[in-house]
């Protein structure tokens, strides 16, 4: 069975700014090939409902999920759920059961619950809430859409709670071995080797550690004892 | 005048797969907002022709720039070269000048030319070669795309180099405040404020210190005198 697809889609004007440097990509990265769902995809817009909107449609037409990081907050610039129900052609209001967790969240803490933080308990039409244990105020899934925060604490919790409600595929597999060598010496049989398992993803990646240049070699699947076996292979030439 | 618009093109597996964690978008969204360019967004594909054609064709008819990262190195998933050769419809093939300038960097550092290391003097009919002070093995720039490594050093230094040959805008500037309040107790003034100034993009970021919630809140434009006068409107407010 081949393993489930999904992009991400990062929403915010900090991170295209450079004030920010995201980290959620990379965190969603890893716990989907955990999980054995492929990331294909993954693209940063700003906090403009057209973009959003636009990149939302493509992504949800094309993956088995989509995720989405940033603008679900209580401030003017936002605007990520009205985006995703425009994206949808559904309603939006302010919902029952999230305006009560909400509450008992603010009377807890002491803290005014105010028109503001009212505006966090939009959803869409449709949607399920995804549980925040941090901060209390709900992301929410529509369709194959996963709608996160963007403070990472926050969206590792919210990937915490959507997680197992997905089904996975066999898990993605990877082994890796360092050689001292440049990346130029070792493309050659490298590449020879990659022909030979077109069923395995094999990728080299250069670096530089106190002026000698070494390559790492990673073969990535989902069948172990293939990837053992290329790995066998792949010692003997560089080992 | 408007400010020149900008995207970033991300290429590879690594990114995807979480076993690399990009940097590269974070510098050059740095880099362009000091240049006075606007980076509108950013994607992320894996070293797959089709995926890298389609990206930088809509990318390329969007904004007045399109940067990638990765994919051109020596081994058989470096396909980016071949891929914008593609995707702007003309011939590739190892050429002249970027052969000359990696036969004399591979002569100085004793190691063989092999065919893996010429494939990285593959360039595109009609780009500019784009300088590597850190490994020589060049960039290019073809129409309005500039193609770099990904390795985060010689990135950094491809981007430097092209970076004097774009003509930018007025500065991106912005200034931000510090308050320690939630996000939600400050959001009803902030976006009144951000509403009387809609040539200014207002942002809030919240964060938890000590158990504390606070909020940076950013003003960013290119008049300076503009986020002066929105900046004590908003220390008035929260300072």
């Amino acid at each position: 069975m081949a393993n489930p697809t999904a992009a991400m889609l990062v929403i915010g004007d900090e991170i295209l700014s450079g004030r920010t440097r995201d980290s959620n990509m990379h965190y969603l990265a890893g716990e989907l090939t955990r999980h054995g769902i492929r990331l294909m995809e993954a693209r940063v817009v700003a906090d403009e409902a057209p973009a959003i909107i636009a990149a939302v449609n493509t992504l949800r037409a094309s993956h088995d999920h989509v995720f989405t990081s940033g603008g679900i907050g209580p401030t003017h610039d936002d605007i990520t759920a009205e985006a995703i129900a425009a994206a949808f052609g559904v309603g939006i209001s302010q919902r029952a059961d999230a305006l009560a967790l909400l509450a008992a969240h603010y009377e807890r803490a002491g803290l005014e619950f105010n028109a503001a933080r009212r505006q966090m308990a939009r959803i869409p039409d449709g949607a399920t809430l995804i549980d925040n244990p941090v901060s209390t105020a709900p992301g929410f899934t529509l369709g194959n859409v996963h709608v996160m925060a963007g403070v990472p604490n926050i969206f590792q919790a919210m990937v915490a709670s959507v997680m197992p409600t997905l089904t996975g595929g066999a898990p993605l597999l990877s082994q890796s071995l360092r050689v001292n060598r440049g990346e130029g010496e070792v493309a050659g049989p490298f590449g020879a080797l990659a022909a030979e398992y077109p069923d395995l993803s094999m990728g080299s990646y250069p670096f530089i550690q106190n002026g000698a240049h070494g390559t790492n070699l990673v073969i990535r699947g989902t069948d172990a004892a293939r990837i053992d076996e290329a790995m066998t292979r792949l010692a003997a030439l560089f080992g």
